[in-house]
């Protein structure tokens, strides 16, 4: 439940007179009273955990990350868990840590072999197709994209389409992953790997493969020290502030499986949950925002204990 | 300059091949063919510098803030100066760093007594009578803001106004600065301050004081371990957590004054820096956004070398 918290706790106060007031209803209140069947296990192959050395003070670091699901998985996913599977990202790091953009991690010398089959994939970064899915589920309380003129949560995930609605494709939000790459038209295969760690850029949707988000840890990849070189790689002097990667593995390898839900993005709650989000009113926000971005939704997500 | 590479570098590439391909107009390539003209000198009493301790590695680590200027300061930028100029931070810290949200400073006993004439201003979040400043500065793509139908940039920040343009406000994006309070009506007197570290949030708009943002060593707040309490508070378990705060100045105090010149907002440069963030085509980028985010635009801001 603590990375559900920490993504939902959003007043600004101090605890101490977060106590003394009556609780309205606020985001958190919403997903606390959502049913039971509102929410929607994460399957073990959707998940992808990853072991980060300890750290200063020698506590564990896991990250676990969602993979994306169809239809708006693409060949990076099957990419990313055959390198998994072949432990590919073991002893590699994290190499860049650029404030206000992404932490990025994979092979640091670029010479690793990859397991056969894992190529990056012809470019395909949109969706067609999915007319209905767009359809089904309107989110009326989300503000316009940037650069679309429709943005919705499909499935568990938010995604921009164009006003016809022909093309729709995953975005970049705050703990979001994606496919690091070199100059177009190369799409990069799956190996190299950023999140979002600020404010995200509309503009690397669609020049960009979301594969999913981090839904536990993400403070271990947001909270490391930024990189002196060009674009927050670590230099040669900062070599020793890159943090090493102990294994990634799909949660379906695991002995012990972390469980994970999210909450239907299709349910009432969700909805609700938008709706308050986008029309804060209670003892701490009393001027309503009227609207809210897609990007300031996070999905709500919760650990399931065994 | 560091800040500002770090503001503005957004290719996500290698340094290796990003040295190969011929450079494109980008938002760099902009900023960096601005006239000296269009550069406006910040007065060294917009300017504090905080001195956090040293890090792990016995490295200073000094903040610098720009507090906003008229028409959009308030109360509570005055009473900044009068907690500045009292030295009140010297010996306080840094209390509170919750993801994807806030780090805060300020007394963590909540019991340090303010200087003489420092008390919560009125409620005053919004500004009238900036009718023709509003209009003299169109910015045209950016897109919708989530609450407000008309955001832009005036003197050099970004405000959003009611679609009547009676009212507007200076608005929160990542790194900008605002006032910790308690609940509503309370506003807060400016001696707990915030800076936003993850997805700005447009539901603190119009609730929360904006007062200036940071134009040097954000890295320094935002790489901060997260809080383990609740809002990502640090707790008693967690107090050595706490970064301390070594002095707070005016840069008009100092001997050796930092000085730094952000874009003019109203400059050519910037018109054509805002269209080539929201229409990025160039190596790397190959699919154009069509609109961009008024906060994932930063105002350039450099340091000037004496």
């Amino acid at each position: 439940m603590r990375t559900l918290l920490t993504l939902i706790a959003l007043a600004l106060t101090f605890p101490a007179t977060a106590q003394e007031a009556a609780a309205p209803v606020t985001p958190n209140s919403v997903v606390a009273e959502a049913a039971p069947e509102e929410w929607i296990a994460i399957p073990p192959e959707d998940l992808l955990v990853m072991e980060l050395a300890p750290d200063a003070e020698g506590e564990p670091r896991r990250v676990v990350i969602q993979l994306i699901p169809a239809p708006f998985s693409q060949p990076w996913v099957e990419n990313i868990r055959t390198l998994a599977a072949a432990h590919w990202w073991d002893g590699t790091s994290v190499n860049r840590v650029q404030d206000n953009y992404v932490t990025q991690w994979g092979d640091v010398t670029e010479e690793k072999p990859l397991p056969e089959g894992v190529v990056a994939p012809e470019v395909s970064y949109t969706i067609s197709g999915v007319h209905r899915m767009l359809d089904a589920a309107g989110s009326p309380n989300l503000s316009p994209d940037a650069a679309a003129e429709h943005t919705q949560f499909v499935a568990g995930w938010p995604v921009a389409a164009e006003s016809m609605r022909l093309h729709a494709w995953p975005i970049h939000c705050y703990g979001y992953v994606g496919v690091g790459r070199g100059y177009a038209p190369d799409t990069g295969t799956g190996a190299e790997l950023y999140t979002i760690i600020g404010q995200p850029q509309r503009h690397m949707d669609r020049n960009l493969a979301v594969v999913g988000r981090i839904i536990e840890g993400m403070e271990h990849l947001s909270s490391l020290p930024r990189g002196s070189g060009e674009l927050g790689f670590y230099t040669e002097e900062d070599a020793h502030l890159r943090t090493p990667i102990l294994s990634v593995r799909l949660a379906s390898e695991l002995d012990a499986q972390p469980t994970f839900e999210y909450l239907d993005t299709s349910s009432e709650s969700f909805a609700r949950y938008v709706h308050v989000r986008a029309n804060r009113d209670d003892a701490f926000y009393t001027v309503p925002a009227g609207g809210v971005d897609v990007c300031s939704v996070q999905v709500p997500v919760r650990a399931v204990s065994e």
